[in-house]
């Protein structure tokens, strides 16, 4: 049967979401649906909403952070029944394509996710599935190929976390850049990404872990979850990288770009040791190309990217053993109807929606501010 | 003593060397003094010429790829003795700073390479020495940590290549990248350096390798060490890497750009597979940057660098051993004091002199034409 309930429809890019009630359609086969628990916001949510300036896509219900319990379940789906406690994964595997069945990567063929369909209909109208989970609704319906089921103890409110954010910047650190026992690292932006990469630098023993953000105030909240450093730009007349290299005699062995600007993303680089440093590309932005001399690389360092590099049910394990942090993550908790008060930044305490990013939101007004053509 | 001997001398930037009688002092502590018996000559060496459009270092005498023996050595000198084969190392290890001391990387504190002294001087002006080894010239005095001894049996007239062009190629593929058996691979440019990447992409098992060069002249050649495919990208409309993913189902494993083109470096960058792709900027500029789209590295790609990756005494065994080819590099044989005949592409046959990159200038002029500013 359609379920009606209700859902934060963004009917054209670069405005507010309206709260609407929409039809989400019966699961088809191979499908779940899902009664959606908690979700939070993540710059690539805003970034669909703000920067991208297409209508593709639109109307949308945006959000890929959730948790959620099933509801029913379509024809030939025999993993999931309801009442199992799930986790929507924006990044699936279908166990069956060429990237799926790599050890060399977590991505499945761009073809099997961009062939989602979507079961919302909002008067009369289809609405798009952005990332094929849309968390910001009541209840929504996900390909099988995209759902986790996690270890029923696991608390929704604060689990939802891991849909992306977390494990992204935990799984680039651990995963992606292979941070070193006794290695130096730095850490650029510190929105739930940022500290989650700080989170895994100091879980793969990192003796020194520089955090790098233009405002302040994130400095303790970074030294909680393990930093040993914290470095504002603002503070310094001369470029970061020679901060940091002076710092460090020469650079980090390990840097993490987790702001999605095409300027850090260089400083991170040029920050890392010239004859070993890797570097990471965590933050997304499609808007420019980064730009880079020859020799920074030529010199012996390794450039990479990470997306969602981070395994959901394990950190999960690793929360309930009290060894990976999730409710210092979380600013602020607010119902649905407030997403647009999130996104403003004018945020409020209550149930249901939990908004993880007061410190991304206010990152993401300085530090990308020269393209923020819209103020909410 | 002084040793007066002929070497060709530039005196300024974007202009032919002159062949003049020049001084070499005699070895000071930690030195060696050594007769060079062939050279060859490199990218490097015009890249300094034409492309760094500054006096610094000038007036100077270039070549680093070259062979000779010890002609007599300094105080304090144990390792080295008069007739010992040797090749000149522009990339030296001190064996003590903390590059040296590292297994992640066969770079040196530039600090130690920067503070190596000139013994050269003519008509009363220091000459500075290109590289710490200035192989274009009959004697040149090299400290010892730049200079490494090699077995007797040892044809100085072929090995002389691998004082970079042959190790820099080689190396890429092998230590950089870390070709895969099994794995596929596209090498840009085939000069010297491509060349010996395609070699170095065979040897390391490669099952696919596709030489791509805008002269369909180096075909042949490509393939004679190692190529199982030769794409010349001015046969397509399309853009080169559309082509390879179309050739090899989404990219190559493995790509190497050895042109020192940014563009190209671009190109080799996007041509690798976007889930797991390692590419390796081998070629060098430094006169753009390289841009890339933060999602070519998001996805999972791996962009690296190079600088003489592969070790000169480790491929002269292979060499000898048959096992590693040199002799089909050598396009031209010519005398000292032909080196702008040779720079100037107009080649010719004799001995003392190898020019082994026609296929090198032709590439050059071709390539990177359009900062191409003096034709000799």
């Amino acid at each position: 049967m359609v379920i009606r309930c209700r859902a934060a429809v963004s009917w054209a890019p670069n405005t507010p979401a309206a709260m609407e009630e929409i039809e989400v359609a019966p699961p088809e086969a191979g499908e779940v649906r899902i009664k959606i628990v908690a979700t939070s916001v993540c710059h690539s949510d805003l970034y669909h909403l703000l920067e991208s300036m297409t209508a593709d896509g639109f109307p949308t219900v945006l959000g890929h952070e959730g948790a959620g319990i099933v509801e029913s379940v379509g024809p030939g789906v025999t993993e999931f029944q309801p009442g199992d406690k799930v986790i929507p994964l924006f990044l699936c595997q279908c166990k069956e394509c060429r990237f799926c069945k790599s050890p060399r990567t977590n991505q499945i063929r761009q073809e099997i996710m961009a062939g989602v369909e979507s079961r919302f209909t909002c008067k009369g109208k289809r609405v798009h599935q952005f990332m094929g989970t849309s968390t910001f609704s009541e209840y929504t319906v996900i390909n099988q190929i995209a759902v986790t089921r996690i270890d029923p103890a696991a608390p929704l409110d604060k689990i939802c976390l891991l849909g992306c954010g977390i494990c992204t910047g935990y799984g680039a650190a651990v995963n992606t850049a292979k941070v070193e026992a006794g290695s130096s690292c730095a850490v650029f932006g510190l929105g739930a990404v940022g500290l989650a990469a700080v989170m895994g630098c100091r879980a793969a023993g990192a003796s020194r872990i520089i955090a790098v953000d233009i405002n302040s105030d994130k400095a303790e909240k970074a030294k909680e979850l393990g930093a040993t450093d914290f470095l504002n730009p603002k503070d310094h007349s001369r470029p970061v990288h020679e901060v940091i290299s002076e710092m460090t005699g020469g650079g980090v062995d390990f840097s993490l770009e987790c702001v999605g600007n095409v300027e850090v993303m260089r400083s991170a680089l040029e920050s890392s040791m010239e004859a070993w440093g890797v570097s990471v590309v965590v933050g997304w932005t499609d808007m420019f190309d980064i730009t880079i001399r020859p020799r920074h690389l030529i010199c012996g360092r390794t450039w990479k990217g990470s997306m969602f590099g981070g395994e959901p049910v394990a950190l999960l394990r690793s929360y309930l053993e009290k060894k990976v942090k999730l409710d210092e993550f979380i600013s602020h908790k607010m119902e649905l109807d407030q997403v647009n008060d999130a996104i403003d930044g004018k945020l409020s305490n209550s149930a249901n929606l939990i908004l993880l990013n007061d410190t991304f939101v206010k990152l993401y007004n300085q530090i990308i501010n020269f393209y923020f053509v819209c103020q909410f």
